[in-house]
């Protein structure tokens, strides 16, 4: 059930950005966004419509929420891959977009869906004006300079520090670098539905924090063929992770918690949360 | 009048840019953040605040966007100061972001200005919900892959092109990259208000242009004392700019009559347009 709907959304979702970049100038740059745009799990997007379903709001209304979430995530894994941040050459097992193109076009293919991101929740499906302008900012604080992108900037200090982070530092990093976007997915059905954010943003703070922490564990436990990225490297740059701080039993058993409190916080929504129920599991149980 | 009221506005959005970046978190991020939004003629905000007076909208209830519109500059900044882009060192007189900080923070500062400006657009005192969405859209539409960043991306491939850019593509090059901010801004006030945005489009557009025009021409004769950057480098580059398509002189004229075209666009707002008329005039005359 689980599994079948998030193919569904990759489905939806795809189609969704794609018909958005096919209005589009016929330009690298709108080349160099349709690739990242490319595949990735979904997470984020089936967070959306399964948060706006338990409101009652059909996906074909939110789609706009969960296309601008993954290009939201999609610009900040082009401008994280560059050289100057972590240097990847591969995303997803292709060559990622400052490889396949050049800097520049990486510079401005993320600088450009960042602002395609924020244009779809402008989407008039999504609702009215006040849930819309509430759904922006959202997904500016979830984003900007005291979410995600705070969150990168601590990342990269932290490789200058000359010292090892604490567990409290490399959670309140994390918190920024994945827990934001992953709770702005969580609570934007709630947004678009007018609702308390609070039973989502509990489900959302702990399945961030899961999702990190499975992250750290799949660089040391996961290969590259899977994962479609390197591996290991975290520990080559001598980061501290939850698996260097916890070690690699303490990390599952603290990710395992974390599922059960997020599974907990949907218990309002009975079986109608049953899909986001599933995604907290899956969130450890990936192996990419 | 218009000097005076140029320089009011410098200190409002100043202030204005300066208390929202106040509660942000004391990190590197933040400060070049900050940074990046010192100084600048304000010709933007200077143009929202004045679209917006036209239309009986005091400074203060539309002081975000003015905010907003110079943010996403400063973003923009930023980003084409970097070495895969423009590789500017220099900018206003000071060093740029990627110079004093590094590259990384450079394409972090940039990023989480470009989600300021997009938050600084939900701000409630700008009036209802669906005049802010509006703004959003508008502002995304203006500065994203089919607006400023596609002309930031069609500099960069020109520099490639392995010929030199007809006057109707270095038009359609720099409506993008310069026009379409300019446009919003301009525009912003009649956003605002609920109003038809026609006059004021008109006005932008031939004012965005005669504003590239007049860029061209300081790149030639100006001096790197007052400009505060590099001048000569579009030559040096090979750079078809309006100066090498129509000549000093013919580049001139033409800046002149766009100007002579953006005020009387403003025809039907009378004496209360009289700023936007001086600030037309300005940007052709500016040393800087």
């Amino acid at each position: 059930m689980f599994e079948a709907r998030l193919t569904e959304v990759q489905g939806l979702v795809q189609s969704a950005l794609d018909a958005t970049l096919a209005t589009r100038p016929d330009t690298p740059l709108t080349a160099a966004m349709r690739y990242a745009c490319q595949g990735g799990k979904r997470l984020r997007a089936f967070l959306v419509l399964e948060g706006a379903a338990l409101y009652g709001i059909p996906a074909t209304a939110a789609l706009p929420a969960a296309a601008a979430v993954e290009a939201l995530h999609a610009y900040s894994l082009v401008h994280d891959d560059m050289p100057c941040m972590d240097n990847d050459d591969l995303r997803r097992g292709l060559p990622t977009v400052h490889v396949k193109w050049d800097e520049a076009t990486a510079v401005l293919a993320g600088d450009a869906l960042q602002t395609l991101a924020f244009e779809l929740c402008c989407a008039p499906v999504l609702g009215a004006a006040d849930r819309r302008i509430n759904l922006v900012a959202a997904l500016a604080k979830a984003s900007g300079g005291e979410g995600m992108v705070h969150g990168q900037a601590l990342d990269i200090a932290a490789e200058t520090a000359g010292r090892p982070l604490t567990i409290d530092e490399i959670t309140a990093l994390q918190a920024g670098k994945t827990g934001a976007l992953i709770g702005f997915a969580a609570e934007a059905g709630a947004i678009l539905a007018g609702a308390d954010r609070a039973p989502l943003r509990a489900y959302a703070d702990a399945l961030g924090l899961a999702f990190q922490i499975a992250d750290d564990i799949l660089d040391v436990t996961g290969n590259e063929a899977a994962t479609g990225k390197r591996v290991g490297k975290d520990a080559e740059a001598g980061k501290a992770t939850f698996v260097s701080l916890l070690g690699l039993d303490g990390a599952c058993t603290r990710a395992a918690e974390l599922v059960a409190e997020a599974e907990a916080a949907l218990e309002p929504f009975g079986a109608t949360a049953d899909n986001l129920r599933a995604a907290a599991r899956f969130v450890i149980a990936r192996q990419t």
